[in-house]
């Protein structure tokens, strides 16, 4: 595997830090090749702004030379993207998603999702063009998403540590089912790429790991490896292609798909 | 009302500033009183650092004199809010908080999600002590959430705008139900604090409004004054309150509500 390490966590000495530590020496032991993005370590800013989409260095003059011109996030970006105009902080993370063929993506749940570093990380290197808005040669007027796109092929696994219990976070618990707690960015975003999603490692009780009647750090990071090794044979989330059939031209499942079903668990293949 | 509007776009001239103004000025014609946070405009930093919890300026030490010690975010961070220790950013938030009896919360959903400008505001703002982590006086080793806790007796409305149609936000439609996608902030995160949060304002083919065959400006404008009006007399979603007695010791919903189901949607009473 080529593995990019997408870490976001503010203490070095915390047990995400470990488990990242762990992680990639269990890969590199087995001669796999990683890279790490540990975004506080790198001060990443998170902050989509227009001076992102105007770098200039390439062309002298800069894609986006109009300050007056109103704003268009999507627009401007894929704009400089294709004029390799982008800033320099988010060229390098794309040219380390391109060489990635396995996206591992680690943080502490925060609000019940990702730190902000991290989500400024999809809004500024997830740019249209690059990664979603590529027409779909054989469905016009269809965009290759959701199981199709520029980054087909690859694979993604989300490393997620929480603070409450395995139980609250079950399918029935009061914080809402984990799974689909994280549909957002494994659906709405790694899917929606095209990349294929292998099952999260999810580490609840995180305050408490080595506590007594909890679970042993070393039993944790072993586990961790094991799923680690197996991410290029595991079986991915069974998401549903939107280009496959399943979805009508609304892009809503068709009546004999999951019929009289709604909720989030309808775009999984059961 | 006493209206706190928290916006995140990075364009004046944008739709969402064109809603932003008409809906201020709305609730201001008939008298109510609004604060703005503009966090774009306000160059709101969104990154949780542990440069937030000793700011010294009080003690003139600073709640968190050791640099050395290990950094666990909840912890420092209540431990600087009860010291009034807390970043003057944080703090000036928090305060338009505590003064509001209602939150606008609008933003364009970028990766199904908040810019990360705004999901900073929360990951900051809402500090353990300040938001949660409020031992409940009924319930012994229980707190107080989902339906009660600090800023209870307070309401909510998100303001979102997207890309994609309403029919691939619905229910069924590819994109995942829109009030599902929601769930981390309308539950985790309003009502986990004890707000009441009403149905959102959802404006779906975003960078069409006032295109032939899509909704006019200010047919929209006109329904969002609507709603904004309505807000203390809507009928909030209806979440179950964590502490109602639907959950049992380990927070998981009891056999007897919803028997057989899960999904978020277990969480709302129908």
């Amino acid at each position: 595997m080529k593995v990019l390490w997408l870490f976001a966590h503010p203490e070095q000495r915390s047990l995400n830090a470990s488990l990242r530590d762990d992680g990639i020496r269990a890969l590199e032991e087995l001669g796999h090749e990683t890279r790490l993005s540990d975004l506080y370590a790198m001060g990443w800013n998170p902050v989509v702004d227009r001076s992102d989409y105007r770098r200039g260095s390439h062309t002298g003059a800069g894609a986006d030379t109009d300050a007056d011109e109103r704003f268009l996030v999507a627009r401007h970006s894929k704009r400089a993207y294709e004029a390799g105009e982008l800033s320099d902080d988010i060229r390098a993370e794309q040219e380390k998603l391109l060489w990635a063929d396995t996206v591992v993506l680690q943080f502490p749940l925060w609000w019940h999702g990702m730190p902000a570093i991290l989500k400024g990380w999809f809004d500024r290197v997830l740019v249209k063009g690059f990664a979603y808005g590529i027409p779909d040669p054989q469905a016009p007027g269809r965009s290759l998403r959701y199981g199709d796109g520029g980054l087909a092929g690859r694979r993604a696994m989300v490393l997620v540590t929480a603070g409450a219990t395995a139980a609250g976070f079950g399918p029935r618990g009061v914080n809402g089912d984990i799974n689909e707690l994280l549909f957002p960015v494994q659906h709405g975003a790694f899917w929606y790429m095209g990349m294929s999603v292998v099952p999260p490692f999810i580490v609840t009780s995180a305050d408490r790991v080595s506590e007594v009647g909890y679970v042993e750090y070393r039993e944790l990071a072993g586990r961790l490896r094991e799923r680690l090794l197996a991410i290029p044979t595991a079986e991915p989330i069974p998401f549903r292609r939107q280009n496959s059939g399943d979805y009508d031209d609304d892009l809503v499942l068709r009546d004999t798909i999951a019929p009289g079903q709604s909720g989030l668990h309808v775009h999984t293949v059961r």
